[in-house]
C-alpha cells in the first residue's frame, strides 16, 4: 500500500488540515516518507461526532457480529504481510523477532477478545424475577446488563508500534465493549499506525458497520489529543505514556463539563525484592536472568526491573558481580526515538551524579543513535532520604538499594509508589519472611511474580497490568488481559420491561443466558 | 444509651476538639440534646492512621468472619430497639412508618452483604495454568483475586438517616469488601449516627476485628471531611448528597498525590415519559400515581421524579387536571432539615417565575417548618432554551414540559443530562415508538423503568442506582444493590507463586473456587 499520510476519518483517507509531520528512523536519524498532515480541531470533531452516530448502533451489534469484526481486523492485519514488519522496524528501530512477535500478539489479542464476547460473560446478565405477592411491596422485575461507555480515544503508545498502538489492547477492549474508538496515532509510527488503521477502516466496511466506528487522527503536537479527550462526546481514554502525558490527559478529563474515566498507564520502575536464601544458593544466576531481563528490548518495556532491593551480603555481592559482569557485555541498542533516547541519557547522568549513587557496570557503546545499559547501588538510607531515586528511568537503566536487615528492607518497601509489578525471588527458606510482606505488597501493584521479571506480560484472564497510581491513573483496571474490557462498561438496570422492549440479552427468549 | 456527643475513634469515645453543634429538630426548629463536638485536624488524621493499620488485617479476614462481622452490627442496629427510631424520627421529621422501613432495609443490606461476602463471587478468582512446553515461550501461572482498595470514607446522607448513613450501603459495600470505613456524620442526625456507629464499634469488638476498622466523626462544617478526602491513607470515597458537595469532593480527591475514585450520588431529576396510548387509555390515573411518587417521603429521595416529558393531546389533558387535583390535596410535610426546607422554597419560587414556566398546582399549606408540593408545566422550546429548568429542585416539586410531537419529545430527551432513573409509561400500542429511544435512554440512565417510578429502589443482585454524569461522579458504579461491593476492590494477579506463599483463595487446596 503506499501510504497517503491522510486521516481515516467516517471510513475515508482526508487530508489532515494542520501542521505535518513525518516519521524518523531511530537507528539512523533520518525522515522517513510521507508526511503524515496534523488534524484540525474541526476534524477532530467531526472524528467525534461519526463516532457518537455510529455508538447507539455499533453497541447493540450482536455479539457474534462484534466478534467477527475483531477477527476481520486481526485478519487484516496479517494480510498486510512484510510492508507492515518492515515499516515498523524501520520507524521504531526494534529488531524483526520482536515486531513479528508484537504481530502475533497483536492479532492474538484481537482474537481472545472475540472470544470473549462471544463467551458474553463480560455482560453481567443479572435477572431478579418480579415477586407480586411479597409484603409490604411487590417485588418489580429487575434485569441488568452491562453497555458500553460510549466513544472512547486510545493513544497508541511508542514503546508497543502494534500491540499497544492502533489496534493494540486498548483499541480491542473497547471495540469488545461496544466502544467506538477515535485513536490518536503515535507520531513515532504514524506508517505503521496508517497501515493497521487502514485494516480496521476496511474490517468496518466488509463488516457493514457504521463508518463513524473508527477513526484514526495524526498530530505532530499535542492538541488532537487534548481537543479529543475534551469532547463531549468521548466518554473514556486509553493511554500508555509518560506520567506527564497521562497526568496531563487526567487533568482535561476531570475539568471537562461532564468528566469521564482515564485509563493511563504511566511509569513503573518494578522492585525486585531478592530474599537471602535465594541470593545465597544462586546469586549469579539471578544476576544474569536480571541482566537480560532489564536490557530485553532496550530496557523499554513497562515492566522493566528498574530497581532491586535485597539484604547485604555473600550473596547480593554474588549477584552484582554477575549482574555486572553480564551487562558489561550487553551491546548498545537503539532505542524508539532520538527523544527518548536523549530522556535516557539524561537519566543514567542524573543517577550517575548523585553523591549517594555509585555506578556498577556500564554496557557496551554504540552508535550516536543507541544506548548503553547502566547499572547503580545506593543504599537504603540513602533511598529513603533521595525520593527523587523511585523515578523511573525508561531504558535499560537499574539501580540495586541495598539494605542492613529486613526492617530496611521492609521501610524501603513502604516507601515505594504504585507498581505495575512487584517480583520476590526466594528459595523455600524464604517463604516465610515473604508471606509477611504479601499483604502489604499487593496494596503496592497490580501483579506480583516469584522467581522471574515482569518483562512478558501474558494477554490472559488472569493478568493484571495494572496497578495503584502513578503505575496508572486508575488501579481498579487492566490493560492487558480479557479482564480489560470491563474498562469500557457500565451497568444499567431494566424495571418490569415488556419483552417485546427488553434488549434481547435479557428477553425471557434468550434461556441461554439466564443460567 | 445516653448520648455523649463523642467522637468514636480506636473503639473507644473520644471528646472531639473543635467546634461542637447540636441536632435540630425540624419539626419545630428546636435544638436536642447534646452536644456533639467535632473532629480535629489531628483527630481525623490518627482516624486514619488506625484505619490504615487495620486494613492489611481486616482484608485478609475470611469470608465467613467477615459476613459474621456484618450480621453482628445488624443485630446490634436492632438491639437498640426504639431509642434510635425516636431519636432518628424528631431528627429528621420523618413518620415512625418510613423510619422503622428505612431500619429494616439497613438490617437488610447487611445480610445481604453477608451473603455476598460468603458466596464470594466478588473476588473474581481466576486461574490460568502454567503451560511449561509452550512454545516460543513457557506459560506461567498465573491466578487473580480482587482485593480491597484501601481505607473508605463514607458520608452520611441527610435523606436517609439510617440506609446511607453510619451503617448504611456505603459502609456495608465498603466493609464486605474488605476496606476499613471512617463515617463523617451528617450533622442534621448526629444522634442516631453515635447510636448506629456505638453499634458497628461494639461489633468491631465482638468479632475480635482491629479496633481501626471503624470510625465516626462529627463537624460542624466541612474540615472533617476535606482533611478526610486528602489524606493519603484513605483510598476511596462514597457520598450521597448535593451536586456542590460531590464536586468538591471530586476536585480534592482528583487533586491528591494519589488521585482516588470518588464514589459521589449527586442529582437527578429522574425524567418520566408518558407516550400517547397510556396517556388516552389511563391519563388520569398516571397522574394520581405520579402525585403519590412525587410527594412520597417529601419528594426527598434521589430518584423523586421531578420531570415529566409529554406529548399535548387529551390524554395529557386527562394526567396534568388528576395530578393537579391529587396535590391540591397533598398534606405539606416536614422536610429534614430547615435549611432543605428553604432551598426547596427558593427552588419553587424560581421556577414560578420563570416567564415561560407556569404552575399548575399547588399543596395544602402547613406549618412555617413545612413545605407544600408544587406541580408547574412548560413547552419543549422553552425547556430547551432555558437550561436551568434541568436544576433538581429538591423536594416534592415537578416539572411537566409539553411536547408537540415525538420529534420534540426526542429533542427533549437528547437534551438531559445523566440521571439515575428514566421511567416509561406506554401501553402496547406505544412499544414501538419507545423501543426506538431505548439506546439513547439507556445512555442517559442507570435504570430505566417501564409504568411505574423510580421511588422504591429495590436492594438486589440486578439493581443499578447510579447513572452518568452529574446522577453520579461515576457512572461505572451502583451505590445500592449487591453489585455496589464492587466500587472498593481492584485485582491483583500472582504469577508463579509457591502454594505456601498463595492467598488463602487462590491456594490449589481451596479446591471449591476452581470450578
Amino acid at each position: 500500500m503506499t501510504l497517503s499520510g491522510d486521516l481515516l476519518i467516517g471510513g475515508a483517507n482526508e487530508r489532515g488540515a494542520a501542521a505535518a509531520f513525518s516519521a524518523t528512523n531511530p537507528a539512523d536519524g533520518n525522515a522517513m516518507e510521507p508526511n503524515f498532515a496534523g488534524a484540525t480541531k474541526e476534524q477532530v470533531e467531526r472524528a467525534a461526532a461519526l463516532a457518537w452516530d455510529a455508538f447507539p448502533v455499533y453497541k447493540e451489534t450482536s455479539l457474534e457480529d462484534r466478534a467477527r469484526f475483531l477477527e476481520a481486523i486481526a485478519q487484516g492485519i496479517l494480510a498486510i504481510g512484510d510492508e507492515l514488519v518492515l515499516r515498523a522496524i524501520d520507524e521504531t528501530g526494534l529488531p524483526r523477532g520482536r515486531i513479528e512477535g508484537e504481530r502475533a500478539r497483536t492479532v492474538g489479542q484481537l482474537r481472545l477478545f472475540a472470544k470473549e464476547i462471544r463467551e458474553g460473560a463480560f455482560q453481567e446478565l443479572r435477572f431478579d424475577p418480579a415477586e407480586a405477592d411479597r409484603k409490604p411491596v411487590a417485588k418489580p422485575d429487575l434485569r441488568l446488563r452491562n453497555i458500553a461507555l460510549g466513544p472512547v480515544a486510545v493513544f497508541g503508545a511508542s514503546n508497543f508500534p502494534l500491540a499497544f498502538s492502533v489496534a493494540g489492547g486498548d483499541t480491542a477492549s473497547a471495540l469488545a465493549a461496544g466502544c467506538p474508538v477515535i485513536v490518536k496515532a503515535h507520531s513515532a509510527h504514524p506508517g505503521t499506525s496508517a497501515l493497521v488503521g487502514r485494516a480496521v477502516v476496511d474490517a468496518v466496511a466488509a463488516c457493514g458497520l457504521p463508518s463513524g466506528t473508527f477513526a484514526l487522527l495524526f498530530d505532530a503536537g499535542f492538541g488532537v489529543g487534548q481537543t479529543l479527550v475534551a469532547d463531549h462526546r468521548i466518554r473514556a481514554v486509553g493511554f500508555t505514556g509518560s506520567r506527564r502525558g497521562g497526568t496531563a490527559l487526567m487533568k482535561i478529563a476531570s475539568e471537562r463539563k461532564q468528566p469521564i474515566p482515564v485509563y493511563a498507564e504511566m511509569s513503573s520502575i518494578n522492585p525486585v525484592i531478592l530474599y537471602p536464601n535465594a541470593l545465597l544458593s544462586r546469586g549469579a544466576e539471578i544476576g544474569r536472568s536480571f541482566a537480560a531481563s532489564l536490557t530485553l528490548g532496550a530496557g523499554q518495556f513497562c515492566t522493566n526491573p528498574g530497581l532491586i532491593i535485597a539484604i547485604e551480603g555473600a550473596g547480593l555481592d554474588a549477584f552484582v558481580e554477575s549482574a555486572a559482569a553480564a551487562l558489561a557485555e550487553a551491546p548498545a541498542q537503539t532505542m524508539l526515538t532520538g527523544g527518548i533516547c536523549e530522556a535516557y541519557r539524561k537519566g543514567v547522568a542524573r543517577l550517575g551524579s548523585s553523591p549517594s549513587v555509585s555506578q556498577v557496570s556500564a554496557g557496551k557503546d554504540g552508535t550516536a543513535h543507541q544506548a548503553s545499559a547502566a547499572l547503580f547501588q545506593t543504599t537504603a538510607a540513602a533511598f529513603l532520604a533521595n525520593p527523587e531515586l523511585q523515578e523511573e528511568v525508561f531504558g535499560a537503566a537499574g539501580l540495586i538499594v541495598r539494605c542492613r536487615n529486613h526492617d530496611d528492607l521492609r521501610t524501603v518497601v513502604e516507601s515505594l509508589e504504585g507498581q505495575l509489578t512487584i517480583a520476590l525471588h526466594l528459595d523455600a527458606k524464604d517463604v516465610d519472611a515473604a508471606s509477611k510482606m504479601i499483604p502489604q505488597l499487593e496494596i503496592l501493584a497490580g501483579r506480583l511474580l516469584v522467581n522471574g521479571f515482569g518483562t512478558g506480560v501474558e494477554v490472559s484472564p488472569a493478568m493484571v497490568h495494572g496497578g495503584p497510581y502513578p503505575a496508572t491513573s486508575d488501579g481498579r483496571s487492566t490493560s492487558v488481559g480479557t479482564l480489560a474490557i470491563y474498562r469500557f462498561l457500565r451497568p444499567v438496570s431494566y424495571q418490569d420491561f415488556p419483552e417485546d422492549l427488553l434488549p434481547a440479552p435479557l428477553k425471557n427468549s434468550n434461556s441461554a443466558a439466564r443460567v
